[in-house]
């Protein structure tokens, strides 16, 4: 159990008042107070405006906007500004903007917009960060430090490419094992020095935006690109520690964000935070897992939501209102997926540029009279209850695990199936246990498996060292492990190991995929499983061949049709359950009902009518979490009746009901 | 009423016969004669055949052309030639190319294709000007110049990166100005000197093609860079008038072309003239509509239509033939809508390059056997007889407003929704009267509103300053006024108006805008109008409060339904209108129905049936255009029966009918 | 007849064991045994092996695999290793990488990279022709030279700009003659000096990817730059005759590739070999087609198969197995259109890079228990019986003209609709003629037309000069001509035959085209035929006028209904047919099959039911090959009746019949 960061809910979130007039700030904080809110992240882009030169340094508004913040108590966020250059910067030492993927270099504009490796943005980061921790380090309200802004995006530039050559060497040492590591041989792209190394981008080993001609490459430029700015956030951190040794240090995460290997990151963080930006049409569940994989980051430590809109977005195609209700709603998924905080952006809409249509606690309208604002000021007074929430941790026995190697490596593939997409299969997995209300930890593949019963991994692609014989000792030692096609293909330089696919996992699988067959869009394949039931299959079907495995399901069309399509193995204690193809919904279902049913796990409740139910708990106590999105009204699971909801104080009955966007957390023991 | 700049209806359009041996030049006179051409545009793309290098020009070629054509009286339409660089000023001097949007500088290529801030590209310009009207300014035949030839396209470079932020400095004065205007705060973006103002493009604020981090920045670009193009066209304006103090001048304009502020540009032109190249796929409507604000950029006055083709285009993806009469139709219809000229691209096909597949009155087949050039020869003849209808006006009560800058504006919104297109919303309000012949001027927001009874303006996004007071007392005074969703939105900054939307028109309209809710192409919501009759809507729906308006109709669905969606307020005298959302057609025409009984607004005729019939006079006379384009046969409206056709002679009786493509221009007084 | 090049029937493939350790050599010799694999290529992507800095080469490790081969009596096809550069010649050469069409220089990376007109490219790869020939050329086991691998791509340096001027000055002589041309006069692109002419790319005329401002340059560049890369096999194939006078040189083409001429290349192969890669959804017949006109480029000599996958490709989209006995049937398919070896990309796969999931004759599993290895161990242990077949032509009465400066011209024409696509155009008409088993050859435009009783030339845009005179004597003398809609329009630089469409065709056809009309995808026409059958026609419909030729068909729709859009006309003893829109496949089947009943052109056999059949032959003996491709089991066509299969000693009788993928070589006299 981790140490409980903060000791009230906080409930804020992004303000940037640099851009209106001073004498608005007062009528800011009046409204704020309406609404129960206690945090504020400030100074987010606010570099040009505090280092207006080389030289100078300017805090006096920022000191003010502190000091407001301080008389109301607020826990402050301190952002360190870094996110977005300076103009003057990038006029002086053009070096400081990015080279894109494309090969051109940068003007100044947008934001997340600094060469990770140029050192001169290093400097006046760095320089930066100092200045702000000593100046407010040990500043009681500033409970938080927010380093940077939503890190990501790639650079191409000669600096990186210089800094990518001395990453590569201290990872392979000789030029031998480069050219083997990436198998340059392949193409005659054998090297002989280090400095014919360039990056891989638009202008050499990329194929369009998202192909590669050597992934090997390609993966080690995308570790390269995310180590590099987690040594930018590293910096700035020890620069903060360097004045401050106790307040907890963040950066805000996006989810999935492809780019950077968050479970790296998180190491570096004391709290995860993020973001949870929704569409209006994506699956509960989708945002459900991202809660998980943010708590999973640190092995299941409470995490702050650093930003959500309070209604519309800006940057959709399609920027929906969320119908009222929704946003408390979708707040408290997120609260029972372990975050300890709720934050907006933006706490005042801007004025100009382009996030003004972006939704905030204070509209353009500038008064309190509006549908958002009065949810918003439910949902704080509300949050002032909950206090005794936080900290509180998850009980999983399922594991899924996630990992941005195998992201990239399978995106990257040169074949079999373009729609092959890592989140995608990851998801679709994921469901099964959401529906099911069946609690799941997102985990990495350097995790501790034996805590758990069962741990589920589609398309692990990547086998990275000493994967493989964890992987075996947690199913000898009873552990059910799931995998799919697609599994156990290439070494974590992304070179096949030879001998049969799945590769090492090919002995525990007790199978051996002699082909992979993939289908076109308007093709499919139907599997029928020893029980008679018939499901649809499509994009890859491995060809299998039982070697110790049973199997579970056949195809039932085209030249395999009778082989084997899904199958489950005994290995020491443990099943290994091994799927061939990319099943419909009910055919993932019809296998996970086996593999729970073999591994004992349970649902938190016995039926749950698309209810979506989460349990966080202490030592003493346990809480449960339970929310209908739907539209239909849906009966409290029985399991609950005589619990009481910490919200309201209200006795769950037998007769209770959940309608649309309804919450209740039942306290238990 | 304005000065009748020819005294013949202009038939002709451009020759290029450099591209052709001088023995062929005669038998184009021939045959143009049968076809009674009697003008044409010269010399549109020779400077490099004028100007064969740095000091030397080569007048005779265009001496014997303009000879040849005043031997056969025609006018002569002279270009200035300098929309397409000569190679050898490109390779001598690489700054007069252009660099594109994605930072590239140009090599030689292509038309439109000269920096429009390069001090070389303007001392040539301006001497070729001077050159040319020094030679036949006061030829008895030269009646019009062109200069250059459809400006447009956009420069990044370097020369236009400093001449921007001279423009920059002279339009905001002071930095913190700057600051202000284009929110530099937000994502902070301050700058301290005006050389760190970079130009917006794919290498700073530009996201993807067409959108933008700071509006401001890319709004106020597009008007710099119109005007920069305006300045060229002015520079070789007052060149010309330098030697040539009489001979009107114009520049051939394209429409709803976004790039240039065409208002703006016909200020400086004596006539506007454009081209019309409508695909097989456009809406009369459409076409209809951008007549009316081609003949509304001068208030009304009669423009040329310098281009049309024959027939058949050659850059649409699919390039039908122009169906036998459809090409008079289409001419009349530009008539009818306000043209003195009717000119053609292209007098004879070129024998390559990509415009060979044009349409022209020679074809390829080079004789004037030709459906086409029968087609054209018959137009010919009639148009002798029209002169009469030259420098006749219109009399429209109701105004539409286009601006360029909400143009700019409402496309660069990031948010609320992405299908949201500027032309499209207005063309879906002219529809309405298009259909009923109810007669409308476009107009600029700096029209008189008072010479109308009606004026509407969707999606007036952008309230520039003043323009608020002006409607105010439009509105007061009696005015109708109909706005839509997303109006009153931003000042000319692209910064917000605080206080609620609409802004400024908040008090006029009566409502407050709370929450705008934005649909994805797959859903939409109902209206119900008070009268029982109901429409869909799309796209985006305000939720208003009534502020002393009535509410016209109701949404039916989601969580704002029963509230208001269309609203009316009595303002003053007036009446203000407020459209909600995006209606289907019969939704607007409801709408519409009511506005215009209200205003006491009359269609040129009760029962029109779906010709299209306009109305041009002047203090003796009125002139009916009545045009079917439609496959099925019509009845003459019984109001013309009686009128003579100036055509035919023939007097319209209660018999006549209109076949398709038929015209009637019937004579009244 | 052409000699004989190989006197058994080559059958095995690429071969790079570079990849892997010494010690997995032994072993894939030892399976390739079992797959009676007699030839490898090798040594094609080695450059930066061999040549590991700018005077080093190192030859061991070939020496090795070419001493290993050799034992096994191998015949080696011994690339040259040119096709992709080694890294340090990029990086101490950068100008031997190359330019791409949006104007950006490469650094190194991928395959295919070298500039052709690099001084220094030039140098080196000739050097390594000549070391390797001087070191193997008289290696009896070396049998063929393979020069680079799969040339193509294009350049757009400054090396390959002054390269083209030179081009384009040998080509026109004069700047006068080259205005003329490229018809320079348009839009004012006139030249005064040949180094104002820059490279057509997106920076100057290019119109996106595909379009240009002037197809005249645009032409000459594709002309030049397939020239370009030509000069650099000629340069290498003339370097290895220096060394070795007799070995056959070929290089790997690849089909319908658009970016080389490759009649022109294939004057300069001993003999053509290429890579053969269907899609999954890929036409039987287009793959007939290919083959055809791979065997046409040298006259009917017989060609190599020099890649094929065995199984799996990695870069489609979507990668499908290649079904139980397709392999073979495609294997099959290939020697029955001429093909005298079978070779296969790859013998082993790699472990990693982009090709890791691309099929090969030993998986990724190392061993030959494989359905795939089964497949090629059975069709290896056949072809060792098939060398009586090698050597042997055809005999077809029908040439369809395929010509790469009409593929370019067509493609690059603006106007008049963009759905105009050369191969497909072409593929119409040849897939009647395979529908029925008549055997065609594909011809270039310089072919001799008298060896064949009917030429079919669809879209036959571009007529180079002299080929209207040698049509009209072919038909003149009584051979059968088919063209289409666009042809005869422009003469070799792009410039239109003035005068009418067809342009100099136009007496031979008896017709005058007067308009091209073009229809949008959801629009179309319908023609009937003189014979009361009707057909669907779309894309472009000509208005023809009879000048002495007879209607076969006519329009039904629209405004030229009624009129003619098929023709005949008898010319001299020849006939002349023209089809002035795109018919539905029945109308086109209608029209040929009219005319192959006029020419007296008769199918290999009367009856074929869907069976792909053809007649390979020398002057003793006829060989049939007769395929089944379709689900369903077909008849053998009672003309082979007593006829011996060579694969199975087998003799057909009534009642045999052929299952799916069935093949049978029935020899005959």
């Amino acid at each position: 159990m981790s140490k409980q960061l903060f000791n009230r809910m906080l409930y804020g979130g992004d303000y940037n008042p640099n851009q209106w007039p001073k004498d608005i700030w007062s009528e800011d904080m009046r409204i704020f107070k309406k609404a129960s809110i206690n945090s504020a992240t400030i100074n987010v882009f606010s570099w040009a405006k505090i280092q207006p030169s080389e030289d100078e340094y300017y805090f006096d508004e920022l000191d003010q906007i502190i000091e407001m913040l301080s008389e109301e108590k607020y826990d402050i966020v301190l952002a360190t500004s870094t996110a977005s250059l300076p103009a003057w910067m990038v006029k002086k030492y053009p070096e400081v903007a990015r080279t894109d993927y494309e090969g051109r270099h940068h003007k100044f504009g947008q934001r997340h917009n600094a060469c990770p490796n140029s050192l001169v943005y290093q400097k006046y980061a760095r320089r930066m960060a100092e200045k702000l921790a000593e100046r407010y380090g040990d500043h009681p309200h500033v409970t938080c430090w927010h380093i940077n802004n939503e890190y990501g995006g790639e650079c191409f530039c000669e600096n990186c490419e210089k800094a990518f050559r001395i990453w590569v060497q201290n990872r392979y040492k000789t030029i031998e094992n480069l050219n083997k590591a990436w198998n340059l041989e392949f193409w005659g792209h054998t090297i002989y020095e280090w400095d014919e190394i360039v990056l891989p981008n638009a202008l050499s080993e990329g194929i369009g935006r998202d192909k590669t001609a050597f992934a090997g490459i390609s993966i080690d430029y995308r570790r390269f690109n995310s180590d590099s700015m987690l040594e930018n956030y590293k910096m700035e951190k020890n620069a903060i520690r360097s004045f401050d040794p106790n307040t907890p240090i963040t950066t805000n995460l996006m989810g999935t964000y492809k780019i950077l290997d968050y479970f790296k990151w998180a190491k570096e963080l004391d709290i995860v935070s993020w973001d949870n930006y929704p569409s209006y049409n994506t699956p509960l569940s989708l945002t459900a897992m991202t809660h998980d994989l943010m708590r999973g980051l640190k092995d299941g430590q409470p995490f702050m939501l650093m930003e959500q809109t309070p209604s519309q977005q800006n940057w959709q195609p399609y920027n929906s209102l969320k119908r009222p209700g929704k946003m408390r709603a979708q707040s408290y998924q997120t609260i029972a997926h372990g975050a300890d905080t709720i934050q907006y952006f933006q706490l005042r809409r801007s004025v100009g540029a382009c996030e003004k249509f972006h939704g905030a606690v204070i509209e353009h309208v500038g008064h309190e009279e509006t549908r958002v604002f009065r949810e918003v000021a439910q949902l704080g007074k509300e949050l002032e209850t909950l206090s005794e929430v936080i900290g509180t941790r998850f009980n999983s026995k399922v594991g899924i695990i996630f990992d941005w190697d195998n992201y990239w490596a399978l995106e990257y593939t040169s074949g079999p199936n373009k729609d092959l997409k890592y989140v995608d299969q990851i998801h679709q997995y994921y469901e099964f246990f959401y529906d099911r209300n069946i609690p799941v930890d997102m985990i990495s593949v350097d995790s501790d498996f034996s805590d758990y019963d069962l741990v589920v991994a589609p398309v692990l692609y990547m086998l990275k060292d000493g994967l493989a014989n964890r992987l075996t000792d947690f199913v000898k030692n009873g552990g059910h492990f799931v995998t799919t096609f697609m599994s156990g293909i290439v070494n974590e330089s992304d070179n096949v190991y030879l001998g049969g696919y799945p590769g090492p996992l090919r002995e525990m699988a007790g199978v051996w995929v002699e082909e992979i067959d993939a289908l076109a869009p308007e093709q499919s394949n139907q599997v029928a499983f020893t029980n008679g039931s018939k499901h649809s299959c499509n994009l890859l079907c491995d060809i299998i061949h039982l070697e110790g495995a049973e199997a579970v399901a056949y195809y039932e069309e085209d030249f395999y049709a009778n082989s084997p399509s899904v199958t489950k193995n005994d290995f020491g204690k443990g099943k290994f359950w091994y799927v061939g193809t990319q099943l419909e919904k009910s055919g993932i279902s019809e296998i996970l009902q086996q593999v729970v049913e073999g591994a004992k796990i349970n649902a938190l409740v016995a039926k749950s009518d698309g209810l979506e139910i989460t349990k966080r708990e202490n030592q003493e106590h346990a809480y449960y979490f339970v929310i209908n999105q739907h539209d239909d009204e849906k009966a409290m699971p029985e399991e609950f009746v005589g619990k009481t909801d910490i919200l309201t104080g209200e006795v769950a009955s037998a007769s209770t009901t959940l309608k649309k966007f309804d919450v209740y957390i039942l306290k238990g023991n």
